[in-house]
């Protein structure tokens, strides 16, 4: 199995681009914190300047992809992470032969940053424009009402290829995931990303995942963001989370509903960290959208959890994993094994 | 009127198989104890170990129930209730001649018990497998994260009939409802399942209910699940819910948005507590889906609010009321009159 | 421009009939107090007996209207504010010829009240019928528990026009948006109403709004409400609000998600109070159906934030703004300028 798609917090570490999007590496896993009584890593304050370059590519399959290093697009587009008061200056670089943009949701942008037609903030092939986004910590408001902060699981995505709306841009794969966190935000050992994007997740062939693997108290934060035509309900498998921003309840009094299953539509985001095999222990855990046609057409995935020693209960892969690379052509989030669900 | 879907909490009780689901039935009305300043009765702690037996059956008339007696599977399947700590071990026969399986949602339960084809944990015809659910009241990690509890509005269902995700089942009436409780959440005089399953109000004709009675004051609950292809939006007329875990406010800081309309999709499931007739008095009061087509075409049944007299002010059935027997082939949860809407 | 969309809560307040339903005008704007440290202004209590008419109407265009006064009826119909503990007749004729009602969300009515044909609370062409709206204020039960206020933003509409739901009537226009305020709740500098109504906005053209303007700093409201047959994803560029019940947080610990882009279904509806321009300034912000079909085929309008100087940086109507009057045959909510989108 490939591991890019989970080293890529590492990944955004690297040399080239990323060290500014990136968190420390960490020397102890979440799992084996919530065992041994080591208080979850959380997030710091924010207030940094970073700068990245970001590609808009096609890929060798006619899909187009979003990424920080040219040849390396991804579908989804790379994870954009940020604490709560950081700016985001994004060197946007299209090389593609159309018209493309970058649009984000809820962040601050100046409309100048919109990535629409309508307000010219749009990129010609060949040419570069600089995104700015800022987002910013809650606060009180000199009226005396409270302004919400930036923090949130929120997504990017091309706004004009195909239609003034990117309806062409967002089904070849121009889509990517962004998370904003406040200070003290618990953070996870790893990151995936999950977009029902009309009836495929992350832009992959029917019934062949992603997949996303996990250690027994790994804590794991998927990303979960729906485009295209259709309405989705996601589920997973053994492990639920609360229906409100962090997914976490803030304690005995959060009245948030406890879900494990959850309708979306298109450009609907959302978050939640799991501690993979809580109280259920390892398995192959399906998630799936669960409008019964959907799933059956395929819109299914795997989260493998292993026990300590690697293994999965009663799970035997139909067919052996045969990787499939997270950059390039194919990319994929998390990709997994090629096996059929 | 057939009374027993209302009985049903009593006949969980009952001498064969349920005692260990049921609730201690009451002396005094939730109603009554509104008015007469009596605290509302709330759930105790669990952490009981109960047993159960289920039976996967083919009905009269093609369609598929499930049931904790042999011969008289309902649909929706009978309402399985547990208090946060409890465990239940279901010994489940399929007495058809499909393979059929037991998934749950929301609770904890080792990959055996997942009810699917992928963790060989379905049951061949003729055959028998214990299902365990568990699960667990809420509480702080070793890590300093908060972890929620199992209380919720959950349901189970079929995974494997015609597709791998139970489909077929699903759609021929393999699913009910399962309510956790956490200790001191209101418990009501009764409650009432809902399932808007593809165009069908629990597999049942159009324009033929359910309808539900009550009498003012009655604390009624409602548990609302969707199931099959269809986004829906669930209307009832002059009652209301806050859209949060256990659909009461916990006080006046609870920012959680009161409604009576709410979207789902298949394999959402919520649930609510009314005080009959609140504010409004007695009446016919229409519930529905409020996708106009599916209204239309008869996803809508009635919450009849008596008077105390037993009156109905302005409601005259269309038809005389023609019982609907509980049990057995056409088994529905709170079966109503069969008059038309 | 056509600013009577924008002074409808003035024009509420006008000669007629509408004193009880408007809000004192205001001499300082809330971007004003924002900026300058006056606290914001909340609603006051309520208890009020309010009388209003309200006029059923067929527009020169076949479709059909709610409005304060003959001749003047909207889609959507007028904006109807209450305090909780606030009480309204309304008197309400319909001057069409065919039969029609009032069904309203989320207040207490009684059944007499409710607008359908089953308990025969419609109104005959030419006749006359009072209906009856109560509000109350949150507050705890003689059994302990906690009875939810009737705060919301809500909506009515027709029940019985061309089917038992109102299928028809909906379609043509009959709707409109309900505030009802909690004591406290701060209070917008003005409100505008969208309706996605099947693929219309407010039952517009598409690709012609409604266009809304504003200046940097004012505090906009706006109820969103769906109608018809689809779903859809209500999603506003550089702007985001909670997902609660004011759309504003109560404070750091309100765990509410905040969100720029929100599933809804027929009959849902929901408000959002947004400081125009905040930390992002001037614009023309997009407002679409973030379905993708949806937003192509011109499920878009315009949230036109200019600077204090009256300019908006970029953009240039495509063509000259053409006034829609917000009275008569083609009445809208904020109509806005004829160019496309």
């Amino acid at each position: 199995m490939d591991r890019r798609g989970f080293n890529r917090r590492v990944l955004l570490g690297g040399a080239t681009v990323a060290t500014s999007l990136s968190l420390a590496s960490e020397a102890t896993g979440a799992g084996e914190r919530a065992r041994s009584g080591v208080a979850a890593r959380t997030a710091p304050a924010g207030g940094a300047v970073r700068h990245v370059k970001l590609y808009a590519e096609k890929l060798t399959d006619g899909q187009l992809g979003y990424g920080f290093e040219k040849g390396r697009a991804t579908i989804p587009g790379p994870l954009i992470e940020l604490n709560e008061g950081d700016t985001l200056h994004i060197e946007f670089e299209n090389t593609t032969d159309v018209a493309v943009s970058l649009h984000v949701h809820g962040l601050d942008y100046e409309i100048t940053s919109d990535g629409t037609k309508l307000n010219k903030s749009h990129v010609e092939p060949g040419a570069t424009r600089t995104y700015t986004w800022r987002t910013h910590a809650p606060g009180r408001r000199k009226d005396g009402t409270w302004r919400a902060g930036s923090a949130g699981y929120w997504h990017y995505h091309d706004h004009v290829v195909g239609t003034e709306h990117g309806t062409g841009g967002v089904r070849k794969g121009l889509y990517g995931p962004v998370i904003v966190r406040r200070k003290g935000d618990v953070l996870p050992d790893r990151t995936h990303t999950i977009v029902f994007n009309d009836l495929l997740i992350n832009n992959r062939p029917p019934h062949t995942g992603p997949d996303f693997e996990a250690t027994v108290g790994d804590r794991v934060e998927f990303v979960v963001i729906t485009h295209g035509e259709y309405y989705h309900t996601f589920h997973m498998h053994g492990h639920r989370w609360a229906d409100n921003r962090t997914s976490m309840l803030t304690g005995p009094d959060d009245p948030s509903q406890v879900i494990d299953n959850k309708i979306t539509g298109p450009a609907d985001s959302f978050g939640f960290q799991v501690i993979a095999g809580e109280g259920v222990g390892a398995g192959a855990w399906m998630y799936h959208c669960h409008v019964q046609s959907h799933s059956d057409m395929g819109m299914v995935g795997l989260f493998l959890v292993k026990k300590p020693d690697g293994t999965i209960p009663g799970y035997e892969p139909h067919e052996p994993h045969e990787p499939h690379r997270a950059d390039g052509a194919q990319g994929a989030e998390g990709a997994g094994g090629a096996h059929r669900h």
